[in-house]
């Protein structure tokens, strides 16, 4: 069956509904009387398109139908979700979510993505209150999964369980929250946040950077894999909740934000914490949560490493630095192009470490012997590359994470535009744990195909080919026996 | 040059700083009077060696050498840099900072790991105050890379320089405050934070797990990478951060947060805002900024997803939902054991595809060919599973971010201990772009070596490997040439 969602009022927060509901397969029909809505839907539906399907393992649905109405009645017409996200103004909640429900089917359900108004404020003013329910996303709202879900009280329970089942149907964390509440409670932080940095600049403490700075190099990382309880679970150790809430809570008296009004940090509210806290993260040991954490941190940043980005940023930087402090390679043997320790988070359900990754290893070797025969980062960005058409992998042994292993890079021919190396990698002991050949073709980054190389590194590579020349070989070469073209 | 530092303080804040300068290569020497502290900081440093070495592509230098002493004396004599982590008690603090004056070298610098004194007053009680230094981290020490640095007004530049690199050579990211401030920035947002999440759960608005989710499936995915300014000039759009900022405005005069104390939002501060947010971020537009976000979320998820973990583990059930739906394979072809959008984090410097995210998409088909045959979750749970010994890859085309892909599996030969199968894998236009040919060898998880499969296993690749027998097969084979044992 065909699935039909309305997006009522676009700009980022209505695109953004509306990629993910086209993406996962729904048919969407959009109102919007701004006569820039279709640019700027299209704007937001190009990001999401580059985005949003390569989170997944799996393919996502063909895309839907999508189009662009004169009318709210066309748009709503046999929609089963319409999502409403026209300006937070209480008055013009109440005429659009009124001329939805005259038109819309009679078991459509209305998302509404105020970030502000309580449902009973919405239903004040509309015909069917139990069917406009809070559905508060985030931006990108295309990628943030949670949404903040808040019923009115009159709206019927399986309503709000297929809400939450279509809003989990095109890939989102709803979260329902058991009470209304002014803000929600995303925004409540939000506000208290920018509040206090309002405060700290305006005081010229910190700038704008630094602020940013403070929370993507510290806290940011941590609150993107366990949020403020279950790190201060952690923090609090083996003792508890109740004990960490017995050393901090006094700090609650000290004078630190100019945000100043306190909850009495009394018995009942420590126990109501520590029985919620247990109730969240109590079947696992303190040491097994730090591990998690510790996990998904490395993951983290490990992450935005390939991006050289915020805390990626502080380990390339790190990473250069260690690599100063290693020799210039010795070209009388294989040369090392990789030392390294393995990751936490390259291990597999076999318990060692995965296949892939031994050829992300493999590749940054054969990154690094490209930049030492000359085809470095300035060569690159004026135009020549290699490109790797053949790998043959053995595995000889496992590894697990925390071995320390190297990989050496020996030259079997730099000739031509053909360049065919063979890696291999020890672990610490200086153990084969698996070799790696690969042939790789020089090629034009504009034409992509193949092209012999500059001159200079032709006789680099002559010259340093000419060095390993006189190295064992290994009895037998598996790439290179097809005619090659990229 | 061996460069030594003291650690005063255990705990887990003082263990964090000890991993950071031991696995950096510095010898360390402990003091701390608890009787505990040895087993305690012993626990934060195999955490610490578990995870920190991972994080970079290079190897870091040899361990340090770590002593722990019986007197605050021995530990300080000749360190470069103490670091002091006792407990937040000023008079306790003041005494033991001017302990370690007195016996440190003339040049070595204290770090103080204070949450919540200034450099005013930790000086006002010591005898050289200028080379007391607010380094302020945050937990785990080891692995988070902000330190917060907050020098006394009497400090020498070059002091302050010094302290600085030494911070950035143990891979930290010191973040020099321009001002004292109590309980400096970091901290401040935190407690906000901290006391809007203990009114919401006093009043049962949400509970602990729920604040917890609210912010590691939202805002906190969203501040790992860019902190507060940046995303909201993003939400500005290219009218900049002023248009943002008067869109903004009014909400602050709405009673959300019980913190009320809100900063009057004039001319002159929003002016100030806006010239800080064009510094830190004007070079690049919007749609530039929009781009990295998003590559950057897409990246940090699906870090997540590998450790199946808070808005990885909501793209794990998407996964699953997208594979429910998906047919039941024909094994009269070769079977479809993959299909995906190539993410964007998976380009390399050449513009395309990296050569390992080719061998991560193959072995999760080669995965799900194993399921298919019988050696599911179940099966490897119960010891069973296979490795990988050869893999053969070749390219014949280039793939890009944003693309799809699927791939075949081929059975070629299934019996024995042997599993030789055929991945291929085409482009949205059935073009074939790369080929990898596996062989795997039947293992016992327990005693990691070949096995004969079970006899379920046997008995259904038996029957698959027939279906597959009258299919084409390729000319040339790669693997199995060498006798293998793992």
């Amino acid at each position: 069956m065909t699935r039909r969602a309305a997006i009522v009022g676009g700009g980022v927060i209505g695109g953004g509904w509306l990629a993910r509901f086209l993406l996962n397969g729904w048919d969407v029909a959009v109102f919007d009387p701004d006569p820039e809505a279709e640019r700027k839907l299209s704007e937001v539906l190009a990001n999401a398109r580059r985005s949003l399907p390569g989170l997944y393992d799996a393919a996502l649905p063909p895309e839907g139908h999508l189009r662009f109405c004169v009318s709210l009645e066309e748009a709503v017409a046999g929609a089963q979700w319409i999502q409403e996200s026209v300006p937070e103004r209480l008055e013009l909640k109440h005429r659009v979510l009124t001329q939805i429900q005259a038109v819309m089917a009679n078991d459509a359900v209305i998302g509404s993505s105020t970030s502000g108004f309580k449902p009973s404020e919405l239903g004040a003013g509309v015909p069917r209150p139990g069917q406009v329910l809070v559905a508060h996303p985030f931006n990108p709202v295309y990628l943030l999964p949670v949404v903040e879900v808040v019923p009115h009280t009159s709206a019927a329970e399986d309503v709000i369980t297929g809400a939450l089942q279509t809003l989990r149907s095109i890939g989102m964390m709803p979260l329902r929250l058991r009470r209304e509440m002014d803000a929600h409670v995303a925004d409540r932080f939000l506000e208290a946040v920018w509040r206090e940095a309002l405060w700290l600049v305006k005081d010229d403490i910190a700038t704008t950077q630094e602020i940013d700075d403070v929370i993507r190099f510290g806290f940011g990382i941590r609150w993107a894999q366990m949020g403020l309880f279950e790190t201060y679970r952690i923090a609090g150790g083996e003792a508890g909740m109740a004990h960490f809430l017995a050393q901090f809570g006094p700090c609650l008296k000290w004078p630190w934000t100019r945000l100043t009004d306190v909850p009495d940090l009394d018995a009942a509210l420590v126990e109501k914490i520590s029985a919620q806290s247990d109730a969240q993260s109590g079947t696992r040991s303190i040491r097994e949560l730090e591990r998690i954490r510790d996990d998904n941190l490395v993951a983290l940043m490990r992450a935005l490493k390939g991006r050289d980005w915020a805390s990626g940023h502080t380990l390339c930087e790190h990473d250069a630095r260690l690599r100063r402090a290693s020799a210039a390679p010795d070209w009388s043997q294989p040369v090392e192009t990789a030392a390294r320790s393995v990751p936490v988070d390259w291990t597999d359900y076999n318990g060692h470490m995965n296949e892939s990754r031994y050829l992300e290893l493999f590749s940054s070797a054969t990154d690094r012997c490209m930049e030492l025969i000359g085809c470095d980062a300035a060569y690159i960005e004026a135009g020549g590359s290699y490109f790797t058409v053949e790998t043959h992998l053995q595995h000889l042994g496992e590894t697990h994470a925390g071995a320390t292993v190297r990989v050496t890079t020996q030259l079997l021919e730099g000739s031509g535009k053909r360049l065919h190396i063979l890696n291999r990698m020890f672990d610490a002991g200086g153990e084969l744990l698996a070799t790696a050949e690969h042939l790789l073709i020089h090629v034009s980054l504009a034409t992509r195909r193949a092209t012999p190389p500059g001159a200079e590194l032709r006789q680099r590579l002559a010259e340093l080919q000419s060095r390993h020349a006189a190295l064992p070989r290994p009895e037998r070469l598996h790439c290179g026996k097809r005619e090659e073209s990229v």
